[in-house]
């Protein structure tokens, strides 16, 4: 249905595209692509809430407990006996990080993560540190939670420890297609797995904590050889406060419901903030029952067994029968069946997050611009494939392996705390700041005054000096075991958004119609028509060359005295009169003579002065026929193509 | 010093590039370009002859004894008592080879190589076959030479075993690099090395003679394990016949000179001649020789020790003392040093003849043109390329190992005989059939009556029937060795120069300007302007595209709705009252309605209309701001290049 709109004088031709992109192996791969009027939106309650923001948060659990044992291993088993300890100080943490993002849900009901509560509260190279370290967080996110989940399938069947990093590659590859695809994040896709990881964890927590009270619980049967190095450490508090470093991995994922706020069902933010405190609960009880089991069956810490696996196989062994119990029977798979699970549904959420948040930066302009646009079937491709290729690289630079990658984490995580936490404290100062009834529309969320703002500003700048302690114990005794790649790379992605930044602005600048009058008009049209010998092709060429302007030269690159004569004379017949230019090229090259004719006439160009190169352009029938022709038309324009000042034109000739 | 001439009403303008390409990495490696004026022509004597041209023929005693007893191990040490029988055979063969090419020496002064025969006496498909028998005949040239120089050095040095594969490629990329820089294939380079090998190896043999005579020789002392199957085969004729193959390796490279006739001093043919019967006598005797001693000393034949590096320790062996003999003293590592040198020497002749034969093939059209091509350095560097890739992967593809190799390649060698000897005996069947006095010029020589020529046609006959026959034998006793892959291959190598020839001549008819009327007047020059947004960039485009035609329509694919009709109002203040098209792109796809859109005007185009994309190309300050832009511009022109009838121009602009 096209419609013609004549209006101020210029005709407006609307018309809707009849296109529909055809099958093709990326219809097989991902699917039908989607038209834009198909974006869904709908809003879930609090117990899908759960599922949905959960895993990646509950999944933690996974890998915490055995990150922090791995630490005190270095001291010897009189090590573990901190491991509780410690968990009481990560579950201390957890509740104070809870709270203080109750009042960030409550706050931003259209979302709040940590770039925006930065951008709108501290200032762009804030918000700018804090979209640096949550791409990175996402990033590695993926990277351990794939390691993880595949840690725990080796657990279960030990045959294929050799081939941890495929399988993790392969899983990251798999989620990526899922998300290409596009995944939805509600219903039961997510509900059911997550509930089944729940009930299997409490089921195990629960039967390990009946038999220990009973007295029945017993030890690890066969435990995975203890990797420690050559001595035992004597336990130190800087060995201490690097096991606290990773038991605090438990955290993350904690902040991701204030970033889906506008996914609740009304009244969003107390949905949400009932499911945040809900979801604390549930991961603190579990973290602290692991950790303790863990010290009283003597689990030790291993690539080659997870702590969970161990647990598991404990908690539910003989006296135990088959197939229900036993060593390996039905429970113990059922529980790391669904710890696998949910590890990957937390390697989805990283896939949610990253190209979301990749696409808010993109679209401020600190990063690519096409970041931010949808693909075929509505997500943004490019951020989803960015985040797989970076995390397999990671997976096969670190061997799949959780305590490799686990340093490099939670710097970044911390760090996105302490912004978000020290944004939300100030924005309670402004709000105290202003009149009552006074509004100011800032562009996350809407500041009016509130009467408790003291507490509040007290409540999230006492969240913010904690994880700024953390994040500063992070640096210091993680340093060594990789955290320094992440300060190095901190400020240097920082730097390069802002540059990316710059390079916007100057541009819009540039190509702004303020201030701009009319160009001048063209005088002088001088048209270059390079020939490699006279034929067809060429007469098509120097026929439209005419057209374009009188001042046609044409130019022949001459490598044999014969053949240039011998065109020479063809010329006379055939080039209308038109100028010749033959420059000999003694070093049989044959674009570097042409462009430094072409230059020389460029460097005499008046202002009001265009040069049009026109060129020849060979069209075969065949595409290998291209491999038989020295394409010199497409290196010419190549060559030409980012040049000032000078317009090229190819004229194409075929065979038919 | 320009030169500026009026002639039949066009001027001519003459100019020297003062181009001079500049330095770079490519100058370090291979040197500063050469123009064309410096390509060199001298000539050598029968000496310097000898060793240019014999080190590929030379070198194959390095490995044609030990390929015979291969074979023969297959039967024990049993079968190596058919060794010496085998080898008299083989030197029967190099005997009527030689007598065979004598006459094609003298026939073709000009150089007489077996394409030159077969294209002038036999016709194309002849030549095409041979050219494709030549050219993997060279490939496997360099690859078997390169192969063996390596067994040499591991012979000598076994802690290198591992490295076979890296020391072979190495050395091929070695030559390449020697080859593209420009080696000059005359005096002392070559000559020092060949007669140094041919001194070593006649005094190895001598020596072996010597101590044969007194009985002082003994057998080897710790032989290799020889590499055996499973179990004894017994002596078939299948077997002899197999080892008589690999024997023949042996007469590999006896007709380089007949190709290189015109590099020698006048007589030309002459000293050819003699030069090539010189080396056949050489090769004979030390084929002999050396086989007679490796039966005598109870050499094995296996790919960790040669069986030349078995003969030379066993002959400078004890009692001779060390430093001078000894085990593995100086004349052995001498000997060994010999045989490398020429066996390289041998992989530089494949360097030398592959790209001068894919020249030639490439200049009659049966190959890509560029291999006709002069590089920097006046040597026809895509063939040197090409030869060192395929070499390369092929020796990377059999392990370096000669006896892999072996199989593939004597059938191209005895293909390539047949067919020059086979094209001789046709010439002297049509010098026969002339009057007296009667002279016809071919491409390659010129036919003259001469009154011997049905003796002269029963040489080359009885050359083309032997060579045929052994031809057979390996087609059939090395079919599953690998002999199915050539035979397989030159067919298709044959058919795909044929369909490359018919390319080059159907554009050449296509292109002709014989019958080609005044090409028809451009009556109507529509303009199409994509426009992505309203910028100083897109109004140069609109500047340009008014200049050519006053029929111009702007062209925007809207994504955005709101986007659009910004657009639109912007238009209406700067379009200059130009019609605008605007598409709607539920898909978000730009590129696929735009071509919709320029096919669909393209298909109503009248034959003397011509359509003109104009677009608006970005030219950003540094090369990296590319990567923050979606491209479309140059996804647009590849997306057009190859269309036929459409003119696509590119109209920069850029940020100051």
């Amino acid at each position: 249905m096209e419609t013609i709109e004549e209006e101020n004088d210029i005709t407006v031709l609307r018309r809707p595209t009849e296109y529909r992109p055809p099958l093709s192996w990326r219809t097989w791969l991902i699917g039908r692509p989607l038209p834009t009027a198909d974006a869904p939106h709908q809003t879930i309650g609090k117990a899908i809430g759960l599922a949905v923001f959960a895993a990646d948060a509950l999944s933690s659990i996974a890998y915490a407990p055995q990150e922090t044992l791995v630490i005190l291993a270095a001291a010897g088993t009189a090590g573990f006996a901190y491991a509780f300890p410690i968990a009481l100080t990560v579950t201390v943490l957890l509740a104070i990080v809870t709270i203080s993002y109750q009042q960030t849900v409550h706050a931003y009901p259209g979302g709040g993560g940590a770039y925006i509560v930065a951008r709108d509260n501290l200032g762009e190279v804030a918000a700018q540190t804090a979209g640096a370290a949550l791409l990175t967080d996402y990033i590695l996110l993926a990277a351990v939670a794939v390691s993880s989940g595949v840690a725990q399938i080796v657990s279960a069947y030990p045959a294929l420890f050799p081939y941890r990093v495929p399988l993790a590659v392969g899983l990251v590859l798999f989620t990526m297609l899922a998300n290409l695809r596009g995944v939805k994040e509600s219903g039961a896709a997510f509900a059911i797995p997550t509930y089944f990881f729940l009930a299997m964890t409490f089921l195990t927590v629960g039967v390990g904590f009946f038999r220990y009270l009973t007295g029945t619980l017993g030890t690890v049967v066969d435990p995975p050889p203890l990797e420690i190095g050559a001595a035992v450490q004597p336990v130190t508090l800087f060995l201490i406060l690097r096991a606290f470093s990773n038991g605090t991995t438990a955290l993350t994922g904690v902040e991701c419901i204030s970033n889906g706020v506008t996914a609740f069902k009304e009244p969003r933010s107390r949905n949400a903030g009932i499911t945040m405190i809900w979801m604390s609960a549930i991961l603190g009880v579990l973290f602290l029952g692991i950790t303790f089991l863990l010290g009283q069956i003597g689990a030790l810490p291993s690539e080659e067994e997870t702590v969970i696996s161990q647990l598991a196989r404990t908690a539910y062994g003989p006296p135990l029968p088959l197939p229900i119990g036993g060593a390996r029977g039905g429970l113990y798979l059922a529980t790391i069946a669904g710890t696998t699970i949910i590890l990957i549904l937390a390697t989805n959420t990283a896939f949610a997050d990253f190209p979301r948040l990749g696409a808010i930066i993109g679209a401020d302009g600190f990063l690519p611009r096409q970041l931010a646009y949808r693909g075929s079937r509505l997500v943004f491709s490019r951020g989803i494939a960015a985040l797989a290729l970076i995390a397999a690289l990671l997976i096969v630079i670190f061997r799949a392996s959780v305590t490799a990658l686990v340093p490099l984490w939670a710097i970044g995580v911390f760090l996105s705390f302490t912004l978000s936490q020290a944004g939300m404290a100030h924005r309670w100062w402004k709000v105290g700041h202003l009149a009552p009834g006074q509004e100011v529309q800032e562009r996350g969320s809407t500041l009016r005054y509130e009467p408790g703002w003291t507490l509040k500003m007290v409540v999230n700048g006492f969240g913010a000096i904690c994880t700024a302690v953390v994040t500063l114990v992070f640096a210091v005794t993680k340093f060594r075991d990789g955290a320094w790649i992440v300060l190095l790379l901190m400020p240097a992605l920082v730097a390069g958004f802002f540059a990316i930044h710059r390079h916007y602005r100057d541009l819009a600048v540039h190509l702004s119609l303020e201030h701009y009058g009319t160009p001048p008009h063209i005088a002088r049209h001088r048209v270059i028509l390079p020939i490699s010998g006279v034929h067809r092709g060429t007469l098509a060429a120097l026929r439209y060359a005419r057209q374009l302007s009188d001042d046609v030269t044409a130019v022949h690159v001459s490598m044999d005295p014969a053949a240039a004569e011998s065109l020479r004379r063809k010329w006379e017949v055939w080039g209308e009169g038109i100028r010749l230019v033959i420059l000999d090229s003694p070093y049989r090259l044959l674009l570097e003579p042409l462009l430094e004719y072409i230059e020389e006439i460029a460097a005499q160009r008046q202002p009001n002065e265009t040069i049009t190169i026109v060129v020849p352009q060979f069209v075969p029938r065949r595409w290998w026929h291209n491999l038989l022709h020295a394409q010199e038309a497409l290196w010419l324009r190549l060559a030409l193509l980012f040049k000032p000042g000078i317009v090229v034109t190819d004229v194409p000739y075929q065979v038919e």
